[in-house]
Protein backbone atom coordinates (compact mmCIF):
# COMPACT_ATOMS: atom_id res chain seq x y z
CA UNK A 1 0.00 0.00 0.00
CA UNK A 2 1.43 3.48 -0.78
CA UNK A 3 1.14 6.40 1.65
CA UNK A 4 1.14 10.03 1.93
CA UNK A 5 5.30 10.03 1.87
CA UNK A 6 5.05 8.12 -1.10
CA UNK A 7 4.01 11.24 -2.72
CA UNK A 8 6.45 12.43 -4.03
CA UNK A 9 6.16 15.86 -5.93
CA UNK A 10 7.79 16.03 -9.32
CA UNK A 11 6.45 12.21 -9.89
CA UNK A 12 4.85 12.14 -13.55
CA UNK A 13 3.29 9.04 -14.53
CA UNK A 14 1.57 8.61 -18.13
CA UNK A 15 -1.50 5.66 -18.37
CA UNK A 16 -4.61 4.83 -19.98
CA UNK A 17 -6.14 4.31 -23.72
CA UNK A 18 -9.95 5.05 -23.39
CA UNK A 19 -12.38 4.94 -26.45
CA UNK A 20 -15.20 7.05 -26.10
CA UNK A 21 -18.22 5.67 -28.03
CA UNK A 22 -20.85 8.39 -29.19
CA UNK A 23 -23.39 5.89 -27.18
CA UNK A 24 -21.62 7.00 -24.12
CA UNK A 25 -21.70 10.47 -24.80
CA UNK A 26 -25.12 10.88 -25.12
CA UNK A 27 -25.96 8.53 -22.42
CA UNK A 28 -23.67 10.63 -19.71
CA UNK A 29 -25.23 13.42 -21.41
CA UNK A 30 -28.99 12.48 -21.30
CA UNK A 31 -28.14 11.52 -17.47
CA UNK A 32 -26.32 14.68 -16.20
CA UNK A 33 -25.77 17.52 -19.04
CA UNK A 34 -29.15 17.21 -21.92
CA UNK A 35 -27.69 20.02 -24.13
CA UNK A 36 -28.66 19.25 -27.84
CA UNK A 37 -24.68 18.99 -29.08
CA UNK A 38 -24.24 16.44 -26.00
CA UNK A 39 -27.54 14.49 -26.92
CA UNK A 40 -28.78 14.99 -30.52
CA UNK A 41 -27.31 14.50 -33.46
CA UNK A 42 -29.23 16.51 -35.66
CA UNK A 43 -29.20 19.61 -33.82
CA UNK A 44 -25.68 18.67 -32.84
CA UNK A 45 -24.81 19.25 -36.79
CA UNK A 46 -25.93 22.62 -36.92
CA UNK A 47 -24.73 23.52 -33.55
CA UNK A 48 -21.10 25.58 -33.06
CA UNK A 49 -19.42 21.80 -32.89
CA UNK A 50 -20.73 20.58 -36.18
CA UNK A 51 -21.81 17.19 -34.58
CA UNK A 52 -21.77 15.54 -31.12
CA UNK A 53 -19.41 16.19 -28.79
CA UNK A 54 -18.70 15.24 -25.12
CA UNK A 55 -19.88 16.96 -22.05
CA UNK A 56 -17.05 18.09 -20.24
CA UNK A 57 -18.16 16.52 -16.97
CA UNK A 58 -17.51 13.02 -19.21
CA UNK A 59 -14.45 13.99 -19.95
CA UNK A 60 -13.48 14.55 -16.14
CA UNK A 61 -15.33 11.55 -14.97
CA UNK A 62 -13.36 9.07 -18.13
CA UNK A 63 -9.84 10.92 -16.57
CA UNK A 64 -11.17 10.13 -12.70
CA UNK A 65 -11.42 6.59 -14.09
CA UNK A 66 -8.10 6.15 -15.29
CA UNK A 67 -6.57 8.38 -12.64
CA UNK A 68 -7.90 5.72 -10.00
CA UNK A 69 -7.29 2.48 -12.00
CA UNK A 70 -4.26 3.44 -12.88
CA UNK A 71 -2.61 5.64 -10.14
CA UNK A 72 -4.44 6.06 -6.90
CA UNK A 73 -5.26 2.50 -6.74
CA UNK A 74 -3.56 1.08 -4.09
CA UNK A 75 -2.85 3.46 -1.62
CA UNK A 76 -4.67 4.55 1.45
CA UNK A 77 -6.81 7.55 0.06
CA UNK A 78 -9.38 8.96 2.52
CA UNK A 79 -11.78 10.58 -0.60
CA UNK A 80 -11.42 14.52 -2.66
CA UNK A 81 -11.44 17.50 -0.99
CA UNK A 82 -11.08 19.16 -4.16
CA UNK A 83 -10.44 20.17 -7.81
CA UNK A 84 -9.23 23.61 -8.95
CA UNK A 85 -8.84 25.15 -12.78
CA UNK A 86 -10.92 22.83 -14.90
CA UNK A 87 -10.08 23.78 -18.44
CA UNK A 88 -11.94 22.18 -21.46
CA UNK A 89 -9.82 22.77 -23.94
CA UNK A 90 -10.93 20.91 -27.16
CA UNK A 91 -14.19 18.63 -27.78
CA UNK A 92 -13.81 15.40 -27.40
CA UNK A 93 -15.64 13.39 -29.66
CA UNK A 94 -17.00 9.90 -30.70
CA UNK A 95 -14.29 7.78 -31.40
CA UNK A 96 -11.68 9.54 -29.69
CA UNK A 97 -9.11 7.72 -27.38
CA UNK A 98 -7.86 9.67 -23.86
CA UNK A 99 -4.75 9.13 -22.40
CA UNK A 100 -3.22 10.96 -19.06
CA UNK A 101 -0.64 12.71 -17.87
CA UNK A 102 -0.83 13.04 -13.81
CA UNK A 103 2.07 15.29 -11.84
CA UNK A 104 2.04 15.09 -8.67
CA UNK A 105 2.39 18.78 -7.19
CA UNK A 106 2.58 18.70 -3.30
CA UNK A 107 2.22 16.31 -0.34
CA UNK A 108 1.62 17.87 2.54
CA UNK A 109 0.46 16.45 6.35
CA UNK A 110 -1.87 17.69 7.97
CA UNK A 111 -1.28 19.69 11.07
CA UNK A 112 -4.21 19.35 13.43
CA UNK A 113 -4.35 15.64 11.92
CA UNK A 114 -0.88 13.97 11.35
CA UNK A 115 -2.10 10.80 10.26
CA UNK A 116 -3.25 12.21 6.83
CA UNK A 117 -2.32 14.98 4.85
CA UNK A 118 -3.17 15.88 1.25
CA UNK A 119 -1.94 15.38 -2.59
CA UNK A 120 -2.08 17.71 -5.01
CA UNK A 121 -1.89 16.55 -8.54
CA UNK A 122 -2.15 17.78 -11.88
CA UNK A 123 -4.81 16.57 -14.32
CA UNK A 124 -4.07 16.24 -18.11
CA UNK A 125 -6.10 14.37 -21.03
CA UNK A 126 -4.98 13.83 -24.29
CA UNK A 127 -6.68 12.84 -27.32
CA UNK A 128 -5.15 10.18 -29.89
CA UNK A 129 -3.59 13.05 -31.99
CA UNK A 130 -1.88 14.85 -29.19
CA UNK A 131 -4.15 17.61 -28.66
CA UNK A 132 -4.61 18.55 -24.47
CA UNK A 133 -8.57 18.05 -24.29
CA UNK A 134 -8.15 18.72 -20.66
CA UNK A 135 -6.79 19.95 -17.96
CA UNK A 136 -7.65 20.46 -13.50
CA UNK A 137 -5.91 19.69 -10.69
CA UNK A 138 -7.30 17.93 -7.26
CA UNK A 139 -6.39 17.63 -4.10
CA UNK A 140 -6.77 14.40 -2.60
CA UNK A 141 -6.97 13.56 1.53
CA UNK A 142 -4.48 10.18 1.72
CA UNK A 143 -3.25 8.49 5.25
CA UNK A 144 0.37 8.84 6.40
CA UNK A 145 2.29 5.50 6.65
CA UNK A 146 1.28 4.29 9.72
CA UNK A 147 4.11 4.46 12.78
CA UNK B 1 -34.43 32.11 -26.26
CA UNK B 2 -32.23 33.93 -23.20
CA UNK B 3 -28.68 35.51 -24.30
CA UNK B 4 -25.28 37.20 -23.23
CA UNK B 5 -27.16 40.05 -22.24
CA UNK B 6 -30.01 38.51 -20.01
CA UNK B 7 -27.30 37.51 -18.04
CA UNK B 8 -27.45 40.19 -14.90
CA UNK B 9 -24.71 40.22 -12.08
CA UNK B 10 -26.44 38.96 -8.59
CA UNK B 11 -29.50 37.17 -10.06
CA UNK B 12 -29.49 34.32 -7.87
CA UNK B 13 -31.74 31.27 -8.30
CA UNK B 14 -32.36 27.99 -6.47
CA UNK B 15 -34.15 24.57 -7.80
CA UNK B 16 -33.39 21.51 -7.76
CA UNK B 17 -34.83 18.54 -5.52
CA UNK B 18 -32.99 15.35 -6.34
CA UNK B 19 -32.96 12.06 -4.46
CA UNK B 20 -29.81 9.93 -5.14
CA UNK B 21 -30.73 6.22 -4.37
CA UNK B 22 -27.21 3.54 -3.15
CA UNK B 23 -27.66 2.15 -6.97
CA UNK B 24 -27.51 5.29 -8.77
CA UNK B 25 -24.04 6.23 -6.56
CA UNK B 26 -22.46 2.59 -6.93
CA UNK B 27 -23.27 2.71 -10.96
CA UNK B 28 -21.55 6.04 -11.51
CA UNK B 29 -18.54 4.91 -8.92
CA UNK B 30 -18.29 1.59 -10.78
CA UNK B 31 -18.24 3.67 -14.46
CA UNK B 32 -15.89 6.44 -13.60
CA UNK B 33 -14.65 6.12 -9.47
CA UNK B 34 -13.86 3.20 -8.43
CA UNK B 35 -13.32 3.35 -4.88
CA UNK B 36 -13.91 1.20 -2.23
CA UNK B 37 -16.09 3.93 -0.58
CA UNK B 38 -18.02 4.38 -3.16
CA UNK B 39 -18.99 1.49 -4.81
CA UNK B 40 -18.69 -1.59 -1.56
CA UNK B 41 -20.94 -1.52 0.93
CA UNK B 42 -18.63 -3.76 3.09
CA UNK B 43 -15.58 -2.45 2.76
CA UNK B 44 -17.49 1.02 2.80
CA UNK B 45 -18.94 0.60 6.67
CA UNK B 46 -14.74 0.37 7.95
CA UNK B 47 -13.76 3.90 6.19
CA UNK B 48 -13.55 6.72 6.98
CA UNK B 49 -17.37 7.44 5.71
CA UNK B 50 -18.41 4.83 7.82
CA UNK B 51 -20.66 3.71 4.25
CA UNK B 52 -21.48 4.58 0.54
CA UNK B 53 -20.92 7.95 0.05
CA UNK B 54 -21.32 9.29 -3.96
CA UNK B 55 -18.24 10.32 -6.15
CA UNK B 56 -17.78 13.97 -6.00
CA UNK B 57 -17.96 13.75 -9.71
CA UNK B 58 -21.35 12.17 -9.10
CA UNK B 59 -22.94 15.08 -7.04
CA UNK B 60 -21.15 17.39 -9.85
CA UNK B 61 -22.84 15.99 -12.65
CA UNK B 62 -26.39 15.90 -10.58
CA UNK B 63 -26.01 19.41 -9.84
CA UNK B 64 -24.99 19.87 -14.10
CA UNK B 65 -28.07 18.18 -14.86
CA UNK B 66 -30.47 20.43 -12.12
CA UNK B 67 -28.34 23.37 -13.77
CA UNK B 68 -29.43 22.40 -16.81
CA UNK B 69 -32.62 21.44 -16.49
CA UNK B 70 -33.79 24.99 -14.69
CA UNK B 71 -30.96 27.37 -15.93
CA UNK B 72 -29.70 27.34 -18.70
CA UNK B 73 -32.44 24.95 -20.79
CA UNK B 74 -33.32 27.91 -23.44
CA UNK B 75 -30.56 29.46 -23.63
CA UNK B 76 -27.96 30.34 -26.14
CA UNK B 77 -25.20 28.47 -24.47
CA UNK B 78 -22.67 27.59 -26.89
CA UNK B 79 -20.87 25.04 -24.26
CA UNK B 80 -18.79 25.07 -20.95
CA UNK B 81 -15.04 26.72 -20.83
CA UNK B 82 -13.83 25.78 -17.54
CA UNK B 83 -15.01 25.28 -13.55
CA UNK B 84 -12.89 26.40 -10.81
CA UNK B 85 -13.05 25.80 -6.74
CA UNK B 86 -14.56 22.65 -6.65
CA UNK B 87 -15.34 21.84 -3.39
CA UNK B 88 -16.59 18.68 -2.03
CA UNK B 89 -17.92 19.83 1.76
CA UNK B 90 -19.86 16.99 3.33
CA UNK B 91 -20.64 13.53 1.89
CA UNK B 92 -23.48 12.90 0.04
CA UNK B 93 -25.10 9.91 0.82
CA UNK B 94 -27.90 7.09 -0.05
CA UNK B 95 -31.39 8.67 0.24
CA UNK B 96 -30.00 12.30 0.26
CA UNK B 97 -32.39 14.97 -1.61
CA UNK B 98 -30.00 17.54 -3.20
CA UNK B 99 -31.21 21.44 -4.25
CA UNK B 100 -29.21 23.91 -5.87
CA UNK B 101 -28.71 28.21 -5.57
CA UNK B 102 -27.02 29.28 -8.64
CA UNK B 103 -25.78 32.62 -8.60
CA UNK B 104 -24.32 34.88 -11.76
CA UNK B 105 -21.50 36.39 -11.03
CA UNK B 106 -20.02 38.29 -14.00
CA UNK B 107 -21.37 38.57 -17.95
CA UNK B 108 -19.01 39.74 -20.30
CA UNK B 109 -18.97 39.90 -24.29
CA UNK B 110 -15.99 38.72 -26.21
CA UNK B 111 -12.98 41.48 -27.90
CA UNK B 112 -12.15 38.95 -30.41
CA UNK B 113 -15.84 37.39 -31.28
CA UNK B 114 -18.30 40.04 -30.41
CA UNK B 115 -21.48 37.60 -31.05
CA UNK B 116 -20.29 35.71 -27.90
CA UNK B 117 -19.27 35.80 -24.06
CA UNK B 118 -18.37 34.44 -21.08
CA UNK B 119 -20.69 34.16 -17.87
CA UNK B 120 -18.94 33.58 -14.77
CA UNK B 121 -21.84 31.46 -12.28
CA UNK B 122 -21.40 29.84 -9.07
CA UNK B 123 -23.13 27.20 -7.62
CA UNK B 124 -24.16 25.54 -4.36
CA UNK B 125 -25.35 22.57 -3.75
CA UNK B 126 -27.53 21.66 -0.12
CA UNK B 127 -28.74 18.44 1.21
CA UNK B 128 -31.95 18.20 2.76
CA UNK B 129 -30.36 19.01 6.15
CA UNK B 130 -29.34 22.81 4.61
CA UNK B 131 -25.63 21.62 4.55
CA UNK B 132 -24.10 22.50 1.81
CA UNK B 133 -21.94 19.73 0.25
CA UNK B 134 -20.88 21.35 -2.86
CA UNK B 135 -19.46 24.57 -4.27
CA UNK B 136 -18.18 25.66 -7.39
CA UNK B 137 -17.86 27.90 -10.05
CA UNK B 138 -18.49 27.50 -13.83
CA UNK B 139 -17.60 30.00 -16.96
CA UNK B 140 -19.56 29.48 -20.71
CA UNK B 141 -19.53 30.73 -23.47
CA UNK B 142 -23.09 32.47 -24.42
CA UNK B 143 -24.20 33.97 -28.14
CA UNK B 144 -25.13 37.47 -27.56
CA UNK B 145 -28.45 38.66 -28.81
CA UNK B 146 -28.58 38.90 -32.62
CA UNK B 147 -28.39 42.13 -34.41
Amino acid sequence: MLFLEDFQPGTVAEFGSRTVTEDEIIAFATAFDPQTFHVDREAARSSNFGGIVASGWHTVSLTCRMFVDNFMNGTSLMGGIGADEVRWLKPVRPGDTLNVRCSVLAARRSRSKPDRGSVHIKLETFDQTGDKVLAFTVTALLGARPA
